[in-house]
């Protein structure tokens, strides 16, 4: 069976995801690249955006489980861009270039649909107006019995979650206080209650966390 | 010079320290034992309260670290008691018993003050309507020059931090939801500007995280 897996979102210890006034200088607001310090120095990171280097220690192996198996994505709008309301046109293409990382269609959730958008490397955008449930479907058929990521943002995480979608969890705690933005756990009482749980604390100070059921 | 520090402090991934409704029943709500399971199976906390056996792992390790060059501790009411307003009567001697485990002056902060009490080992509850900055003035001075704790709960020690008045705080981020109760970070955007922080996930799967200063 096909799982519905979460991968490096990276948590403040107050349990934001992201910060306060994303705009397109700062797609995490006021938390600028804090929370991703850690994945920005692996070789994960840096080979799904065509650039050679990185750290191959725990981080970069936890954060490689990013790919395997991946068929599909599911993102918030917010993931994809700052941009609210209706599209003023059709020109944006999400932060990632001609060629993004994903490899597999992504499903962008939009009140505001607008045409496929289909860029190199087998990375297709589509633009799809629908709950959880009915976008998993839509993102099952297209990964073709392979898993489908939930990409986030922290709303899109935390409703796949509060209605019982995931199947693997990884979160990583970073050692800051951000103060404001968008919380995951929100609504989210006893999760645990429904996973298996591990925790490993990297060299580099942050935390992974897995939450993960069969 | 005498530092100021916190031990031992437990907070759900939500930030949450204690649950929802304190009682006589639940000194921590809703939350019951689940924030300090790590700590109950240590053997420093059996010898705090008189018993024997327990672990002497990493977990044992760290909390130890609770009582030397200890010489007062500053609690919030919340801690001593679930009562508010105007003490009923003075017959409530805290959660401890005639022994309590601290073994110095122990300065409770309400604005309903009733005389000291004095148990044994060496306790002696204060009732102090102080800020932060005058209650640790009369720790301090009752300390010895050793150094002062502050007990919690997450009310008091918030308010310690934001007054900047803390050199040594370790939290133990525990991998449950709690989803309602009082939080510990609220209001502290950027606290871990001011501290070394360092980060261990014990076998148990909490992360001690401890935020120093020289």
């Amino acid at each position: 069976m096909s799982r519905v897996r979460v991968h490096n979102f990276s948590l403040s210890l107050d349990g934001f995801a992201t910060g306060d006034g994303q705009s397109f200088e700062q797609p995490f607001g006021h938390a600028e690249d804090r929370l991703h310090q850690w994945f920005f120095r692996t070789r994960a990171f840096r080979s799904m955006h065509g650039e050679p280097g990185g750290e191959t220690g725990v981080d970069d192996a936890v954060a490689r489980a990013w790919e395997p198996e991946i068929g599909a994505e599911i993102m918030g709008r917010g993931k994809f861009g700052p941009q609210t309301g209706p599209w003023a046109d059709h020109d944006w293409k999400g932060w990632w270039g001609d060629n993004p990382p994903f490899h597999t269609p992504v499903f962008v959730l939009t009140h505001h649909v607008r045409p496929a958008l289909e860029l190199e490397g087998g990375t297709t955008f589509h633009f799809l107006d629908a709950d959880p449930a009915q976008a998993l479907r839509q993102a099952r058929a297209a990964a073709g019995g392979r898993d489908v990521r939930i990409g986030g943002g922290p709303t899109t995480v935390r409703a796949f979650l509060a209605a019982d979608l995931i199947d693997h969890l990884h979160v990583v705690l970073t050692p800051i206080v951000l103060g404001r933005g968008v919380r995951l756990w929100d609504d989210l009482e006893g999760l645990e209650k429904r996973f298996a749980v591990e925790s490993v604390t990297s060299p580099h100070g942050v935390t992974h966390v897995t939450f993960t059921r069969d």
